[in-house]
C-alpha cells in the first residue's frame, strides 16, 4: 500500500510527464502532415491493376471487385502496410483490416479507410483516395513519434461498388452483420460469391465472424472524392458529411394505347411516350420546388412500340429522390403524384407508381462533424457541411458506430468515370483532415450521440 | 358510199338507240348495288389465310407479303375473280389483275383495287375491303347488265405493308417504275426478294415490264378504311381523300454529360433525357400550334447509358411530320428548331438534328374527290374531304394517272391491330361508292388536272 502523500506526488510526476507529453504531441501536431509526394506515387501505383492496355493514368481504370486486378491491387495495397510495420489480416468477408496500437489497451480503436475496386472504366481516386491516404496517416504519425490513446486500425473495404453480385457495399454490409447464406450462393458471371470471396482470401465458412460489435470502435472515417461538383463550383477545400442520403426509387407505367402516327388525329391519342416525357419534366420542376440539396433524376426511360410511325401504347420511367431527410422524399413523390395526375388526364393516359427501392439515411455523428472541422482549420482550410448523394461504406459502418465523412473536390463533379479527377493538392489536403482528424476525435470521449 | 341523207337516218338512229340505252343504264344505276352480305363473307374467308393458330375472326390475321398465308390469300382471291368469269393475271411484279371490256376499246381501262397483305397480327379490313369491293363491284355491274364505256380493271397490289423487305407499297412502287435490280437481291428473313417474286407468280427477270405507262389507265380508285377516328368521331359515312400527305422524318440527337445521379447537384447537371423530355413536349406544342389536320409524332426514344442511377449523357428521338402541304412541315420544323434552342441553353445540353427522310405528297385529283363527292351524295351519304395520314398504293398510282380514294370508318379509329374493325353495313356502304364513283367517272374526260 502507498501513502496517500506518495501517491499525490507520483501523480503530479505522471501529470508533469503527460503535460511534457502533450506539449510535445502539441507541436508534433502542428507540423505533421502526410507525405503528399507518396501518396500521389501510390495512387499513381495502385492505378496500374486494372489500367486499360496501352492506357495510361487518365486511362482511367476497371479493377472490378474479385478480378484479377482487384487481388493484384489488394496485394499492392497489403505489401504498402507491411512496409510500414504494420500486419495486415483479411477478414472473412475479405475486408483487409491493420491495427497500429495506442497507448490506452481499455480504448477501442479509430476506424479508418475506404476501398480499392472500381466500377468499370472507373477513375482513380474513388475509394484510392481515402485507401492510401489512411496509410499514409499511419505513417505520418509513426515519422512524428506519435502515439494517440486510441488504437489505429486502418481498413479497405472489398467489393464497395457493387458492380459484382446484387449489392454495392457488399463487404462493410457484411461487417455490419447484413449477410445470409442466400447471399453466399449468389452467382455472377460464373462465379459463386462463396467462391469469389475466397479468392481474395476471404472465409465464407465463417463469414458471420466478420460481423463488428456495436461500439467495437471508437469512430469510423472515412476520406472520399466528393464525387460532384459542389465544392469545386464554391472553392472550399473540404466537404463535411452531414449524412449520407436516403433513397427512394419508383417506376412510373404510363399505359396509353399504341396507333398508327399518320392516321390517328392529334385529339384522339393516347400518346404514353408524351405523358411520360411530361412526368420527366415534371420531377425536376418537382424536386426544383422547394430550396435544398435535395436530387431527383429519371434515368432510365422504356417505350413500346418504340417504332418512329407508331404512337407509344406504354412508356415506363425510372424516378430516383435522394435526401438526408426521408419526409422530404416523401413530400416530393407526393408533389409528383399530383402532378402526374393532370398529366394523365391531359394526355388520356393512366399513370401508376411501383415503389422499387426505399434506402434509410445514415447520419454523420455531430461529434466527428466538430472534429472535421477543428482539423480542418488547423490546416487553414475552408470547410462546408453537405449530404453526401452516394452511397459509401460509412453508411454501413453509421449502423456499428460514431461515423464521420470527409470530401474533397472532384474536378467538374465527375466520378465513375476515367476523366474522374481530384488535384493532387486536394488528395495531400483531404489525407491531412484525415490525419488531424484521427487525433481530434482521439481526444475526443465517445460521441455521446451514438447509442449503442 | 353512203348517202348523206342515209348517213344522217343512220345517226339519229344510233342517237336515239344511245339514249335509250343511257336511260336503261340510269335506271340500273339508281337502283344498282354491291352485295354487302357476299362481302362481307367474303372478308370472313379472306381471314382464314394468316389467322393465328384457335382464333377468330376478331384475332385479327398475320398475311405478311410472300408468306404462304399470302398466297394462299391470293389463290382464294383470284378463284373468286375466276368464279366471277374475269381472267386474273399476275404482272411480273406480282401484283394480281383482271380486266372487264368497255364498250369503247379506244379508252383506257378504270382501274381500281387494294391489297391483302397484312402487318404481323394485324385486322381483317386493312387492304381486304377494297379489294373485295373491286370484285363486287365488277359483280354488281354484271348483276345490272351494265357495260361501261372504259374497260373496268380490278388490281390487287402485293406487298404493300412493307412488312418484308425494305419499303412499303413495293409491288405499285415497282408498277410506278421505280425499281432497280439491287432490290431484287435485297434479302429479308433468309428469302432473297426476286425468289419471294416468284414465289407469288412475278417474274423477277421481267420485273420493268410491270412499269405502267403514264396515262395508261383513265384513273385509278381505293376505298380503304380510314385507319384514323376523324369519319367516326364527327359521324361522317364517307371520306372524300384530298390526298397523301408528305412526310419529313428527323432524328434528334440531344448531347449531355452522364454523371452520378446522387452526387451531382442540380445546377450541374446536363441531363440529356430531360432535354429529350422537353423536346418531345416542344414537338406536340409546335403541332398543335396552328390548326390543320396536320400530325407530328416522337414514337421512338434512345437513352445512355439508360440507368436508373445515372444522368442520362445523350439521348435521341425520332420525330415525324405528317400534312398535305410539305411547306407546312419546313415551318413546324422551324419552329421545333427554335424551342430546340431554348431547351438546350436552359438544360445545357446540345440538340442537333439529321434529316432521315422526305416523303412528297401524292394530291388526289380534284375530278376524282367530286366524284366520290357525287356518288355518296346519290346514296345520300354524308361525306367529307380529308387527308390520308397513311401510306396507300394510292400515292404510287398518282405517278401514272389520275388517283381518289375513298375512305370508310375504323371504330376507334384503330389498325395495324387485330381490333381493326369496320361496320359490315360500312364496309357495304364503302363498296356502293366505289360502284358510283365508277360510274361518274366513266361519264367524265380524261381528267384535265393530270399532266402526262
Amino acid at each position: 500500500m502507498i501513502s496517500r502523500r506518495r501517491f499525490v506526488r507520483g501523480m503530479a510526476a505522471a501529470s508533469l510527464a503527460a503535460v511534457a507529453g502533450v506539449r510535445a504531441r502539441a507541436q508534433n501536431a502542428q507540423s505533421i502532415g502526410i507525405d503528399g509526394r507518396r501518396l500521389r506515387e501510390r495512387i499513381e501505383g495502385l492505378s496500374m491493376f486494372g489500367r486499360p492496355a496501352g492506357g495510361t493514368f487518365a486511362d482511367g481504370v476497371s479493377r472490378i471487385a474479385y478480378s484479377d486486378a482487384d487481388v493484384e491491387g489488394r496485394r499492392y495495397v497489403m505489401g504498402l502496410m507491411k512496409a510500414a510495420g504494420l500486419q495486415p489480416r483479411i477478414d472473412p468477408a475479405g475486408n483487409i483490416f491493420a491495427m497500429r496500437a495506442g497507448t490506452d489497451r481499455s480504448l477501442p480503436p479509430i476506424l479508418f479507410g475506404s476501398h480499392i475496386d472500381s466500377v468499370p472504366s472507373g477513375g482513380n481516386f474513388d475509394g484510392d483516395l481515402g485507401s492510401l491516404s489512411a496509410l499514409g496517416a499511419i505513417e505520418a504519425l509513426d515519422a512524428a513519434g506519435i502515439r494517440t490513446r486510441h488504437p489505429l486500425e486502418i481498413v479497405v473495404w472489398a467489393h464497395e461498388e457493387g458492380f459484382a453480385f446484387g449489392r454495392g457495399l457488399a463487404c462493410s454490409r457484411i461487417a455490419a452483420g447484413d449477410v445470409t447464406p442466400a447471399d453466399l450462393d449468389e452467382v455472377w458471371n460464373g462465379v459463386r460469391r462463396a467462391d469469389a470471396i475466397r479468392k481474395i482470401g476471404g472465409n465464407p465458412d465463417r463469414i458471420t465472424e466478420a460481423k463488428r460489435a456495436k461500439g467495437s470502435h471508437h469512430c469510423y472515417l472515412e476520406l472520399h472524392i466528393e464525387q460532384g461538383g459542389t465544392l469545386e463550383r464554391s472553392g472550399i477545400a473540404v466537404g463535411v458529411v452531414e449524412g449520407i442520403v436516403a433513397i427512394d426509387k419508383y417506376d412510373a407505367i404510363v399505359t396509353g394505347f399504341a396507333n398508327h402516327a399518320g392516321t390517328t388525329p392529334i385529339a384522339d391519342r393516347h400518346d404514353a411516350l408524351l405523358a411520360a416525357a411530361h412526368l420527366t419534366v415534371a420531377v425536376r420542376e418537382a424536386v426544383t420546388a422547394t430550396p435544398g440539396r435535395h436530387v431527383g433524376t429519371v434515368g432510365h426511360i422504356e417505350v413500346t412500340p418504340n417504332s418512329p410511325n407508331v404512337i407509344p401504347g406504354r412508356a415506363q420511367i425510372s424516378i430516383e429522390l435522394r435526401d438526408l431527410s426521408p419526409q422530404k422524399l416523401v413530400t416530393m413523390m407526393d408533389d409528383i403524384r399530383g402532378r402526374a395526375r393532370e398529366i394523365a388526364a391531359t394526355t388520356q393516359t393512366t399513370i401508376e407508381f411501383k415503389k422499387t427501392m426505399g434506402a434509410a439515411p445514415a447520419t454523420a455523428s455531430p461529434e466527428v462533424q466538430a472534429a472535421i472541422e477543428r482539423a480542418a482549420r488547423s490546416l487553414e482550410l475552408t470547410s462546408s457541411r453537405l449530404p453526401s448523394g452516394a452511397g459509401h461504406d460509412a453508411q454501413m459502418m453509421a449502423l456499428v458506430g460514431p461515423m464521420g465523412m470527409i470530401f474533397v473536390p472532384s474536378v467538374r463533379g465527375i466520378s465513375h468515370s476515367p476523366d474522374e479527377l481530384t488535384h493532387w493538392d486536394d488528395c495531400e489536403r483531404g489525407g491531412n483532415v484525415l490525419l488531424r482528424t484521427i487525433l481530434e476525435m482521439d481526444k475526443e470521449p465517445p460521441p455521446a450521440s451514438f447509442r449503442l
